[in-house]
């Protein structure tokens, strides 16, 4: 089952529990999709599959496609080596509840230090939750901050939220792991549109930037702006601020062109 | 405006610019709210308010009440100390893109150490996102982590992300407040010498950063460095460049008075 690709998150399962509206499921489906988690599992959903999923997946029909409904939790995570369970509530005070990201992060490392067998992210009915004899199949308790007094977070949203700390616990990984994953989008965006400003590969030189602040200078004594007796941190300041830009060698033309400009501009 | 609680979170404002579906910008304010987030500016959206709106929102209707509707990007950020665009793609290379977890962090940490001006996290449309236009305007450029092989994020579930990250940001900024106190940095820096040039600690707004491009590009076009006719990528190639300096509100004083001397010196 966990074979369409080939990354650590193939090994997350999503599971909906008695799911009443389809356009949820569907919403889910794009949610995880976009994260690169592609398996759900569906525990009596109230209508599926449906229309309005595929509509609300945004193209996200494969995870829809190779959904798998069965009748029980029990059986949804039979093959897991764990399961967490996602709550509002805080209602089984034994087991200790845990955030989103630590629970994402314990997942991405059991994944890679112990086995392959998959890890269940379960999430309740829209209005009712888990109820505890669900809550009871987990090993773990897991919850998402929300505000005191609104805490509505739309059941789509919560596993956007899940496969989004997923994937950046998977690259987090990837980084530590210094392995070069080639199919990250961060790696692959050096194309370029015609309507692009590319910043010009050619740092400029510490004499172009003196040249540069010398010219500045000259203008600004010109035009009374700075008094050559009483400098104060004037040009400091100015150092300070193009310092901080990093000017490239093009853009130092640009400056020096605009100083350039003024100079052929004043009064003589 | 920013009154109707009282916490951190209410300096951030969520723009969504040119929606096309009523229903994403319930469904932003539902995702909004459920971190604590309450602050929608509206540009152009294409049907507002709307009753899918009402209905996606899920009882977050104080945020769609309170929402502000504008003609423009510039309108909805002028009050902005900071500005950060949203993108999947990567257009700019000029401008580092960071992640939305580094991007919240620096949000949260920026409204604690420096100033209550505003921080604005800025959505394009459905369809198309941000325009280079857009971007121009932006300090940051932010994104959401997604598979390489679908990558088609919902807008409300890339609020949802940034939301969540948002609230996490602040309850870890909430817990270092008790166990740290007098080890923050920004209580530490207060001393000077006599030869120290201190960046200034008040951040200049939008507005601010606007009026000295509008003055830049008034004195370029009188000495004839920039051709109204063709002005290429000239101005974008200096937001570029003083985006990445970050001018504070003394600097931008600086530059612009610059600009004033030049003028008071040029030929008539």
């Amino acid at each position: 089952m966990l074979t369409l690709t080939n990354t650590l998150l193939d090994h997350i399962k999503i599971v909906m529990v008695n799911t009443s509206h389809p356009g949820n499921i569907g919403a889910a489906a794009r949610a995880m999709r976009v994260m690169g988690i592609k398996h759900l599992t569906l525990v009596q959903p109230k209508i599926f599959p449906s229309s309005r999923a595929d509509a609300m997946s945004s193209g996200a029909l494969d995870v829809l496609r190779n959904a798998v409904v069965v009748d029980t939790l029990a059986e949804a995570i039979e093959d897991c080596q764990l399961v967490i369970a996602t709550t509002a509530r805080v209602r089984h005070l034994t087991m200790a509840s845990y955030s989103v990201r630590a629970a994402t992060l314990e997942a991405v490392s059991r994944l890679n230090d112990n086995s392959t067998k998959p890890i269940a992210f379960v999430y309740g009915a829209e209005r009712t939750g888990l109820t505890n004899e669900h809550v009871d199949l987990c090993q773990r308790l897991m919850n998402i901050p929300t505000a005191n007094d609104y805490n509505s977070l739309n059941i789509a949203s919560a596993i956007q939220v899940t496969a989004y700390e997923l994937r950046s616990a998977y690259l987090e990984w990837l980084d530590k792991q210094d392995i070069v994953d080639f199919n990250r989008s961060d790696i692959l965006c050096g194309e370029t549109t015609p309507n692009q400003v590319n910043r010009s590969l050619q740092s400029c030189s510490q004499a172009d930037r003196e040249h540069f602040y010398a010219h500045l200078e000259r203008v600004m004594i010109k035009t009374a702006f700075l008094d050559p007796e009483k400098p104060k941190h004037l040009m400091r300041r100015l150092r300070l601020l193009f310092n901080r830009a990093e000017p490239d060698q093009n853009e130092i033309n640009i400056l020096r062109g605009i100083l350039t400009s003024c100079e052929k501009f004043f009064k003589d």
